[in-house]
């Protein structure tokens, strides 16, 4: 999660406590198990400075949460905050929440000030209180500011580890004062110092690259960029991905309602929060509804989370299984459309799932928006109609080759398809853009809406056109 | 996609085009359109100079195939190439091959590198060939060079815009050399400087704030650090992926196998290809098979991709209601069981695509592994038993509600469920591991495969029960 570009202490050496391991015949977590069972800190520091970072959030998952407690108050916080950055967000937390408020706030002292808020975040605000209380007071400043920002917003994505100088001071002051700050300033992002004016408010930057060719004589006003790109505290994370889209920078400044600078938000970290926030997308598209399930949460939560969708869903599900409801005489007198009702619903699910995807994508890339409905209605139309035929086509041939004695079953399963291939294809492809129009998520809505509709649909266009197709049907009610 | 940290050169002014096209009453792109219709190049680069990003993709959409070829041959080549920034490849390419190779290679030209074979790889052999013949040649050879590597390895993700001296030149040496070529450098990105070197070997990095603080008459090789990380000209885009989760730098440079240094790696551009590759995974998984399609391509074109998906769709559909086939003369004599197999069905699939979602999540967090099939098998089947449970019991109740009065029937569709669940909740959890362990893609293959075999014990698990429990069935074939 820490996005400083300093260069890594790890050695370039081919050592790793992996390979040690498995020349003992060990994986590298049941080593790790043994050495916090012998309780030896010393070698638990040394293996773990020497696990490969793709070992780690797996040896500690292996772990139990005792030894994983233990683990945690064997180590120094900021070995132990380092390895907390290998872990998601929840995961991390939920770790946290096992240890005692002290040795949780030594660990979360040491970690970058946006990581603290969003770790902090996910504690439940009892938890939260009791380990800011042991936080140092600065840092604990720090975290409770940016956490009284919602954590996807600008003032809970920025660092307060930046550089900011006064428009007044020379090159020379400057650059005396990064040398005598070196040690402390090694954390930070060095590309751009931010300059303020009166009362703290930002009024330019300066490239470092522009403080190294400066005289060392030059006043910062006089060398730096002025009416600097900002954003405010408030501003959303789709402002800040659209910001960084469409600026080269590297980090930007946050400014409050006063302009007054209050940190940096960096390129990296938004692009880290629109991962989790596509992940949470992803996982709630396929049902998880909080967007977030570990196994290693207690069953009853990850069944309850699941049951959150599923029981819904029963509504969506039955009402389109209610239409063969309704027609179950016809049925009854042509027990093979059981075969076929799914098969063409399948199907219609399956094409309606493809425009639906390229819908999103062509909004997610700005080319359409919902003001083009009817332009991608026209286009998803033909599409459907000539895919429509086609696979009609097949499955008509494999209504023949299942059930030839039936006459008109094929027809009607041919044709059942084709029209809803249409109907199927433009729900998909003006589902997504209606839901973007009414501000809800496409990504998360479309599927579940478009199967049942599709569903509803072929049900429906199967059982009228065997009603009219099939003479032993003609007449059924 | 320029991913360097130079202020932008757009003004901070409320001024934008579209919002002076919309005074006018006219959209952005209808006054696009007029512009480029009077044929003004002047007034042309100006409007397209205040369009604000967000609109520059609609509009270029917006426009026909002509007016768009007309805009890109009226501007000058650096703004085209700006404007492509702001395209996804696969559309870029699109408009590059409607221009003439002259055109075409004065816009390629002043792309950065990285970006010019991303588009070069997205053309046929021969469009690329004509391009490159029309190129500034030095540049011709950076893109032949950088196209000669697969896009997704670090080869064909490096620029060639990067600092780097020799090892020998002092502090001073480099701070002139940087004064001298200011204008030049102005584009690169500069936190590091590489340093080589006998033969061009990478043999240390200078981090541009150490250049800074150093005394000017220092050699390089005494402030570098030594033996710098660096990636290979073939390391995938997992192996960079992995690099810059587990080291926090910007950029990283590449070797060859002798360990010339070759191009330096952004951090920003792994991230594009990441989300570029992301983006083809779910376009592949909703049965887009080539991962692309944008809505200004060919009918035929994406008709035929659709197809390529649907078409072997219908063995896997025919596959599970074969089962239902199979037993007819079950339905005959119980037709609303064509009711509930849909059902059942459609809520299995929903409860295998949540333990899906986990797994890929999991092995995404490196949590698990395919050695752990056992443990979240186990896992799987404890939640799959307590919903199929809570969800069998409603689905009966719903089947008592439709048809109460066949007795066994509520039961038989309540039991399926339940018994259903735990192997459709379990496949779930564990198709992805399988599928990672045999080293395929789970995201891509897992939801069509799991959604099949969960139809199959569906369809299968309540005509058996139905003809155990319901007394109207019993004996029957």
């Amino acid at each position: 999660m820490s996005q400083t570009p300093t260069p890594d202490p790890q050695p370039t050496s081919e050592v790793d406590a992996g390979g040690a391991s498995l020349a003992l015949g060990l994986e590298p977590w049941q080593a790790l198990e043994e050495i916090i069972d012998s309780g030896n800190a010393e070698h638990l520091t040394m293996f773990l400075n020497l696990l490969v970072p793709a070992d780690i959030p797996y040896s500690i998952n292996q772990l139990d949460e005792d030894r994983r407690t233990r683990l945690f108050s064997m180590i120094d916080p900021e070995l132990a905050a380092d390895l907390m950055e290998h872990l998601s967000d929840d995961y991390a937390a939920d770790v946290i929440e096992e240890l005692s408020p002290q040795a949780a706030a030594a660990i979360v002292d040491e970690m970058d000030s946006d990581d603290q808020a969003d770790i902090l975040a996910e504690l439940t605000h009892e938890d939260a209180q009791a380990i800011l209380q042991e936080m140092d007071p600065a840092a604990a400043r720090d975290a409770r500011n940016l956490g009284s920002y919602p954590p996807d917003v600008a003032g809970g994505l920025m660092v307060t580890e930046y550089l900011h100088y006064d428009q007044n001071l020379l090159v020379d002051d400057v650059i005396s004062n990064m040398r005598a700050h070196a040690q402390e300033f090694s954390e930070y992002l060095v590309v751009f110092l931010y300059v303020t004016g009166e009362a703290g408010r930002l009024v330019g930057v300066v490239r470092l690259r522009d403080l190294l060719l400066a005289p060392r004589s030059a006043r910062l006003s006089t060398i730096m960029i002025t009416q600097p790109r900002f954003v405010r505290a408030t501003d959303t994370l789709d402002d800040l991905a659209s910001f960084f889209d469409h600026h080269s920078f590297g980090a930007v400044p946050v400014v409050d309602q006063q302009d007054r600078l209050l940190g940096v938000v960096l390129r990296a970290a938004v692009q880290a929060a629109l991962g989790e926030r596509a992940d949470r997308l992803l996982m709630r598209a396929a049902g998880i509804v909080t967007g977030e399930e570990l196994r290693s949460q207690p069953m009853f939560t990850r069944s309850l989370h699941r049951l959150m969708f599923l029981v819904p869903n029963i509504a969506l599900v039955a009402g389109s299984t209610s239409i063969i409801a309704f027609h179950e005489g016809v049925i009854q007198r042509l027990s093979a459309l059981a075969i076929f009702l799914p098969m063409v619903a399948g199907m219609s699910g399956a094409s309606a799932q493809q425009s639906i995807s390229v819908s999103i994508r062509e909004l997610t890339l700005g080319l359409i928006r919902p003001r083009d409905t009817l332009r991608v209605a026209f286009k998803e139309i033909v599409v459907g109609a000539v895919n429509g035929l086609v696979i009609g086509l097949l499955l008509a041939g494999l209504a023949w080759v299942y059930r030839s004695h039936i006459s008109g079953l094929p027809i009607a399963v041919g044709v059942a398809f084709a029209v809803n291939s249409i109907v199927a294809v433009t729900l998909g492809g003006i589902v997504p853009l209606g839901l973007r129009k009414l501000r809800l998520d496409p990504a998360m809505a479309s599927g579940p809406m478009v199967a049942t509709l599709a569903d509803i649909a072929s049900f429906f266009l199967l059982i009228e056109l065997a009603r009219h197709l099939v003479p032993a049907l003609s007449g059924a009610a």
